[in-house]
């Protein structure tokens, strides 16, 4: 198996994406999606658009699913399992630990080999240097399959468990929605009291998230417990001064649930003591 | 005024990191703490023990407050406001921005500067290369404390407005604390599904923040959209999806609450619509 034919079932931004990198690399890449229409531009710099999931399932050495959710998945491939079997499956979908370990079970029956991934970037980043695809899955199969696929981004195995891409994804998702609540609820707050927001944002608000960002991924942990060097009371009182400010101020409530659920950590460290 | 013998109310973590950089450039400093004991070790590197708040503000051609809160700053300066007078205060005590105007005020009756502050650091970080201190008040006051205080981190003055320092601070802690909302959040999920924290910390949550950070800083706006290539369905889809996946995996519903934020953010984009 050369796996350089690469088919791709899903072409929204993150499918067009992917798509794109490989094309840029010379991959020989055949597009699939429910609604057509949306290959053009890949399909002037040298892609194939397939006229089903099965021609499309066919066409690859390889097929790589980015579609909505665990659901699309299956019923996408439903048709196409019986081309599918003896082939692999790279699933790049957002999806659920249980979902990616049921998935693995499904194709199974069918003789289908399962590389589960979790793609660490944005539409706009992938193919750049920062990027990188967690697999989860025989590592065989990963071996197989990472220099293929690295166009996109670099390839990091995470386990034999077909679960684990899922949930390291779903694990730094949230903490970057986590940065994202921070940041909004920042600006949201500057931008009452009527402060400079672009001045904020580049002068005081990146380099102290910079400057933290070690800090907090190395102090994050998963007891009650916070090292006394952190000062829980003095951290609940600022976070209580915070959260007055922010209403004080007309901010939303709803944007200061990271404040909330900071709150809770310092209190329950306090409780523990 | 040569602002260069410094005295410092307050012997805290943070107070106790000032003192000590400030003393490793060679300053000239008196300490003084509400309840005794805490100079041990700077005053065996050259720092002075005030016995009174009277006779540290008496000593230092600035004074330096880094006390609890808002309350303690007043508490504490009552008795020494007229050995204040026509003098300093930097005040790096955290508080909201209505209270360092409150502040500027009350001081100014006594004939007291008032330059406040904002600490972008952590005790450990407190001069470091990436640590920095707001500053807010009148700009040639500034100008004068600027070198002085140096050592402690890169001097930033953030406007006239005495409470510009405080807002810039809180929201810039705002963002710190939901950074640390989702790193918990995201290190209690790998937890719970038996993954490697370790690892996952390391070679998965750290790269992707970095990746993340620039981006989720510009993106960060006051409006209520969300812009179409950001896929707010999609994202709220998601964050459905890690919201679960976290209750299925057993994780406090509280330490969730940046999520809850972030949804509320990509529903109302798509109300908005």
């Amino acid at each position: 198996m050369s796996h350089e034919r690469i088919s791709i079932l899903g072409l929204g931004a993150m499918g067009r994406a992917l798509a794109s990198a490989l094309l840029e690399a010379g991959r020989e890449v055949t597009l699939w999606n429910r609604t057509p229409g949306k290959a053009g531009g890949l399909v002037a710099r040298g892609a194939r658009e397939a006229s089903s999931v099965e021609d499309a399932v066919g066409a690859g050495d390889l097929t790589v699913a980015c579609l909505l959710d665990d659901a699309s998945v299956r019923e996408t491939l439903a048709p196409a399992m019986p081309k599918l079997a003896g082939r692999t499956l790279v699933n790049l979908t957002s999806g659920s630990v249980r979902q990616a370990r049921e998935l693995a079970g499904w194709l199974e029956r069918y003789g289908v080999s399962l590389l589960a991934g979790g793609i660490m970037a944005v539409p706009p980043t992938v193919g750049t240097g920062g990027a990188f695809i967690l697999y989860s899955g025989a590592r065989d199969l990963f071996d197989r399959v990472a220099p293929v696929l690295a166009p996109i981004g670099r390839p990091h195995w995470v386990g034999e468990d077909p679960g684990f891409a899922a949930l390291y994804d779903m694990a730094a998702l949230s903490g970057m929605y986590g940065m994202g609540a921070g940041t909004d609820h920042a600006v949201a707050l500057v931008h009452a009291e009527g402060g400079d927001v672009d001045t904020f944002k580049r002068e005081v608000l990146q380099p102290w998230m910079e400057q933290m960002l070690p800090i907090m991924v190395a102090g994050a942990d998963v007891s009650e417990s916070v090292p006394d060097e952190y000062n829980p009371a003095m951290q609940a009182t600022g976070l209580e001064n915070i959260l007055s400010a922010s209403g004080e101020a007309g901010v939303p409530a709803d944007l200061a649930g990271h404040l909330r659920a900071s709150l809770w950590r310092m209190r329950r460290a306090l409780a523990a003591r």
